[in-house]
């Protein structure tokens, strides 16, 4: 899981906007600690709800080239034509998922949005974290970890800041 | 503002309790950052609300000796007998109080608690933030941010982490 978040902990706005995180003042030159490039280099499959999809399709490019998205959804959804071959539907537990998965020999998900988190954090289906912890409140928003009604333990990896303010942490889970 | 929270924002759980926090894996010998030592003694005044003084009065000991403390209510508090001298109430807008303790000379103000925290942080009279983060999911609680429905944009001051994998971030606000 790889992720940005605001310290009142959103990743995004109650409607799904995520252009907060790009303000001209974030910009910077030398990000420390993980970067998205190289996390996403290891990463066999990525695995997100129907918003998370469908805010990405309202994006207009698909920034997922080179890595296969399974969309999560039980009561189905249809994939754009441009997209066969790149992005697929599953349903099911996370448990199954991941089981699914890794027969076809997927074993490093990256799970991603907030409902999907929450769900795979309440199976155990989550090893890792990363989490850049953006400078600002949002006041309101889509919950990274909302309550999930479960205590979960973690050990810090490691934690990184960036001269624009950006505080990134990574933790082992469990 | 120096306060502890879970990695999903919560500074005590739903009843207050806030004994995780003093869990045998997190004892440390070197904590980094600003310590509480050495922030409280800089403090002139610190205000809360109702529930963290009641909370606090259960501890059976004052844990606030040499400091000033306000207890914000409306509606009236006993403050009891051996506290006299050492906790007063006030009640009032966060900008009134911050006038009132100003003119008694109080200028740094520890603003403590959930609620007290959102109120102050509304009403734009929280100056810095000192937040130590603990490597855990309490998945649910008093949460310290809430959605205070207002965006805060917040400067990195410095970001350190102990052994124990606590990360304290520490912010100017606005």
């Amino acid at each position: 899981m790889y992720l940005a978040m605001s310290l009142d902990g959103f990743i995004a706005r109650p409607d799904g906007d995520i252009e907060w995180l790009h303000r001209p003042e974030y910009s910077v030159n030398n990000l420390q600690g993980l970067s998205y490039d190289e996390f996403i280099s290891t990463v066999d499959a990525l695995v997100m709800g129907r918003h998370t999809f469908e805010k990405v399709l309202s994006f207009g490019v698909w920034p997922y080239e080179g890595t296969t998205v399974v969309v999560l959804s039980n009561s189905g959804i249809a994939i754009p034509e441009h997209l066969e071959g790149k992005a697929r539907v599953l349903s099911g537990k996370p448990e199954d998922i991941v089981a699914q998965l890794g027969e076809e020999g997927k074993a490093h998900l990256y799970i991603d949005g907030g409902a999907t988190v929450q769900h795979f954090l309440k199976a155990g289906k989550i090893n890792e974290m990363t989490i850049t912890c953006i400078p600002i409140l949002l006041g309101d928003g889509i919950s990274l970890f909302g309550s999930i009604g479960a205590e979960v333990p973690l050990r810090l990896i490691e934690s990184t800041s960036s001269e624009n303010g950006f505080v990134q942490v990574r933790y082992q889970v469990g």
